[in-house]
């Protein structure tokens, strides 16, 4: 059966008969009205009814499916075809949001984390799981057996949540470089022949890198299990290396280059800014407009342009990668700290770190040279660092207060942004 | 912190304001009520927003709880906390009750048997798990641990349910005798010095006789696992034993002396009954009346009540035996068959094995002569029958139409009660 | 097969045809005797075969038999059947001694540490294993299912070596006391009520005492296994208690009673002495010997003579305890020191801790009162200490130059025993 | 340290004054000799001091290795050291040798089947024991990750002994195909993108192929892994797959090209012979000799002698091949079954299997035809047979009678090549 002919099947349940008794809803949503009056033995009963009707009644059948052996995956891979959304499909009506939502919150209910089992992967891990392991890297992609086997070697470390319910199956996976200090870039670790075959040493290690971390399975988005498994392979490592006290991730800015696009004025506009005596003042300083302006035929907005579309091979001109670096890092720094989204961070990965207790630490250049890195972010990365004395004070005052923590340098950088903007 | 104050804070905790928002309940019950005629995407909106209303605001707790180390184990403390009921405490109100309730769901979820585990006993099994099962065993009580190595001696299986989320916890306790036919009495099995030592012979082993079957933990009660065990255990034996095909209990009749003690009429009627010319009609025949006159200086009704009541060493005295033996099958298997609370059986262990989908197949006269087995159950014992080829149909025509499958002995014995009584 | 049978099979195998070709060995002899002046390589295959010969000719068949499943299991029997002696058989033939030396040779090899499984034993092991570690327990007897428990519960631990040829079979098992200081008798460990269950307070566990050490088949008598499994728990208990760095046992001293009946003077003689002006003077001081009359009808060393050969009810009469403290201690201490049999220790539990490095630290005074204690140490008890940064050097020094450690109160008791003996 | 240093070492260990104490074995060796006449007690009580004698000193050092962490696969390290001959290097003198065998004396007992355990290979298996079991394919070389799945995927089976003395580390691995029968070629199993992905079909299994052993660690040469796996694996197959019923070897003849460019005659006797009228009777029959002349330039037997040392490009010449199949056949037939090393067959994979008690079942034209295969086979492969209910007698009747049993096939082609060179 192909993905089209599964969701037309998952649509037919999520409707009548097999969803919520909309019926007898309306009728004891009249009744519980009119009890409210009345003394709470009978009002509780009349609300227990209505609960149950509001209860789809095919829930009943997700719960026995759950029993079979596989079943768990068997829903997680129904949640997966329902959030697929294959070109030439129709979105989800009302009624198969709900089921994906009430599939949701079975699973989240089922991988509570009592259960999640936290395994450390090494070399001696079973080869299926490595396998795994290999295809579902979503950040940085493993194209070799020594590329896996250098994950697991020394100076790094790969962990990851499996649950009995899905044996097996890595859930999620956290891959942890061990280093001196914080890393300012991610080739380092993850491309050329750096040599991590030099024994571990624990007076020479510091710092854990969160360089990668991947969901494996599409149908489990939105179960919160990343947050744990960061906080508990902290726990792990501090048990390991008492001397490792500093923790940060390495992470893409996944939005930015996509937001800048938009950001930019349009071309007409451009050229008119830039035409005139004080060129594009929220974006560029006259310097910096001037120094672009000499580096390249075009002018500079459509060089700020042509950058954040991946156009050109900029990264290999020394001088436009120097001229390029201050107003790059304003911007991106701006996006990160300033960009929101319903009070909460714009930006994808930087919203999973803040409300994990993480701040916004480091920004820094050239740190991911890839056709991706720069495509998608200019090439920039960003640190986000966990410091565990505060880390569940600073989640609860971004999920609460959308409070966001930031470094010296990244206050410094937003300054910058919005007294140039400010102009 | 003793039972009272604990319930006593669960019972603070079931009210406002961490129950249901019952005035938000009332809200959206009357915008749902408006919306009905509207179109279903906001009918869909408000009922979420009355679902979730719906939902006791501890509910999110519990969750947080299960998610601890040893969280779950917690939560079925806390419903066992609320179902035990000490004396001089007063009955659960509402709120509680509900509070038990969304526990028994929640515990209902976890233990799905997709994550129960089956691991059968051995006398290499560890020893608190073994200490646990003797301490857990209500049907039959292990005394020594001579007792307890019998019973994972050869001839014997026994088997638990584990869950991850309560580890080393045998959840449900299934002690199985292997023996060429199915046992008629338990003391053959439980006590005594039967030499069970002879060697395991696969040619001599038709029939798996269940004698005892215990849940561990009063809060998981009403929280289904003993069919699954069941179920689960017919296959492991059937796996280690092809030549085993006859599937049986041996069980108590737990309910039976109390409801005949009410069932004989009172005592100054029944004096009137025994004077007249046709004495207790639709209890004793004629015969039967006569016989246990000459037996004792009491009333024949008068004999049976005592009986009932568990006073007397009447299972000493031959005569009076025999004398009982026609009567109390009759009465005994008319209670089985014929006795019904809300369509189903009254007893709760027929109720048990019917649900299973397991048949009435016999009555065992002098089956069990322990002073429990003789107070409760006039020492009489049924096995309840699993013929695995009928054993879903037969669970679903009991369950959806009150359709209880016997024997034709039990049917027999039924036809002589029914022709008695309406002599 | 019984033993006797058993025993007289391996006595044929032990002989021609089976044992060492003793023909082939004289002939090779004499070539090996005549090739001594030629070239290395001739003389070198010589040896060989005469090598080849003097190898007995059932031991490939013992080869095979540990290839079997079992089969090292049956080897080890084998041995047990020839080293046991029961009342009237003959002792072992020299062919019989020699299979004997054969077996304890392949099994010495086999059992090499390499292979030993350290394990600890707690409530949670297999039930099999506790029982066997019940039953094998030789130096203080196991009761009850309690008394186990117990020994595997807090501040207790207990380890066995187990091997891969013989699974599941404790081949020597190690009970040590967690305590704040070295206990000084056995009766607060082994017996009576103590509270063992208060939970282990790091902060207050300075001390591990091994108060039993039991091999478990007789058929490894010889192999040496005891020493490996205390330097294990040692370095065990270190990594989990840093805290505790005291380690000693509490030791009976099984051959002192026996060597005290043979050390006193024969009673004709013994009269004489006893009547003579200067009464024993190598036995008792002056002052000991008349306090001994006053509390008996018997003469002092005929006192002594009663108490070593378990006459009496002596321990409950407190003057009579007070007296013969002195004396005891004094001769036990020159027992433990003095007495030698080739040079090491006459009494094997001495021989056994001073070959594993220890030394002799405290004799105990009432140390165990049980009947058994009673009768073979006079209720003494020792503590051997295990001083890990000399443990290695003393067991050389006691192997190689029988240099034995003691402590001040030992010398000092040796001392005043010689003094005396030499008046 | 370099292996050169490494057997220097080794070479003065195996020397005085560590290997036999040579004196003493004189001395007791004429001791020996005089007590040849008197009592037994007293003879024994010399070979036992002359046994000693001859025991080199050094073995007491190899056993305490042995009971260090990793110390036995230390000692198999030493024996590699020692069997391996780099290039330069003198060949060992008698004390290095017997050092040698002292080595693998002791290695055999502790490698005793009783400590070996059989385990399947799977996809599940760690990733360093799959790596590892590539690395030492020696049969047939494994190139990537995806021949190794494949080893251990669907229709196949992957089994080998592990031994807790070296604990992760295969010491000897057999690769198996599953097929509806023996196959006769290497290419389908090795080579090529054989759908290996269909599911297993027990109805259509009836055939398990070995297709590759290979022995994992270069000390253990000589001790004597392969045959029991072949039997464990045997068991393991029919308890799993009782419609198996056929095994049986696909076996190169590492030997055959060797020893043919031997046995042809010499250069100038060859070009002698040819010209003769009945040129080569005892090697080719007059038919192919005069086509193998039509089809090259070269003389027949030097076209044989140019194909045995593996020169030209024969095998995609159909004429030639048609041409060669049956003198070649005709050769590899004698080869394997009439040429002998002491009795035993001179081929190495030949001698392994008859030990086995295999059979010489099928010869296979054509059935290797990678470089390799051409060069040391000819291209020829030999299915060895195993029959189960005669295996064990055969093995004896090879072992001790040189007993070679073989197929009518093989009997037939001998028998022509014995009819030819008694021409």
């Amino acid at each position: 059966m192909d993905l089209t002919s599964r969701r037309d099947l998952l649509v037919i349940l999520s409707k009548d008969p097999y969803g919520p008794d909309h019926d007898a809803v309306a009728r004891f949503a009249v009744k519980v009205a009119e009890a409210a009056q009345r003394d709470s033995e009978t009002l509780r009963k009349v609300e227990a009814r209505l609960r149950l009707a509001l209860t789809p009644r095919y829930k009943h059948l997700l719960t026995s499916i759950s029993r079979q052996n596989e079943g768990v995956k068997m829903l997680a891979d129904m949640r997966a075809d329902l959030l697929a959304t294959p070109e030439g499909t129709l979105p989800l009506g009302p009624d198969a949001k709900e089921l994906a939502e009430v599939l949701r919150d079975l699973l989240s209910e089922w991988f509570s984390v009592g259960l999640l089992h936290l395994q450390r992967v090494t070399w001696s891990s079973p080869c299926d799981l490595l396998e795994k392991i290999s295809q579902y890297e979503a950040v940085h992609r493993i194209r070799h057996w020594t590329d896996i086997k250098r994950r697991v070697g020394p100076n790094r470390r790969c962990f990851v949540f499996t649950h009995p319910a899905m044996p097996g199956e890595p859930l999620v996976v956290l891959h942890v470089k061990l280093a001196p200090e914080i890393s300012d870039n991610i080739q380092s670790i993850v491309r050329g022949l750096e040599i991590d075959e030099e024994p571990e040493d624990p007076k020479r290690l510091f710092a854990a890198v969160f360089y990668s971390i991947s969901s494996s399975h599409p149908g489990l988005r939105g179960v919160e299990l990343g947050t744990f498994l960061i906080r508990s392979v902290v726990h792990e490592i501090q048990t390991e290396f008492p001397s490792i006290n500093v923790f940060s991730s390495i992470s893409p800015i996944p939005g930015f280059c996509r937001w800048l696009v938009k950001f930019l004025p349009s071309a007409p506009h451009l050229n008119a800014l830039e035409l005139s005596p004080t060129p594009s003042p929220q974006i560029l300083t006259a310097t910096e407009s001037s120094q672009l302006q000499k580096l390249s035929t075009r002018l500079p907005l459509e060089t700020l342009r042509d950058i954040a579309q991946g156009k050109g091979d900029w990264v290999r001109n020394e001088e436009l990668v120097a001229a390029l670096r201050a107003p790059l890092m304003r911007l991106a720094s701006w996006y990160l700290y300033g960009e929101k989204l319903r009070g909460r961070a714009f930006d994808a990965v930087a919203n999973f770190h803040l409300r994990n207790g993480a701040s916004i630490w480091r920004l820094n250049w050239l740190a991911d040279n890839s056709a991706q890195g720069l495509k998608t972010s200019c090439g920039l990365m960003v640190n986000y660092r966990y410091n565990l004395a505060v880390v569940e004070d600073r989640s609860v005052g971004y999920l609460q207060h959308n409070r966001v923590e930031a470094s010296e340098q990244i206050l410094r950088l937003v300054a910058e942004y919005q007294a140039l903007s400010e102009l």
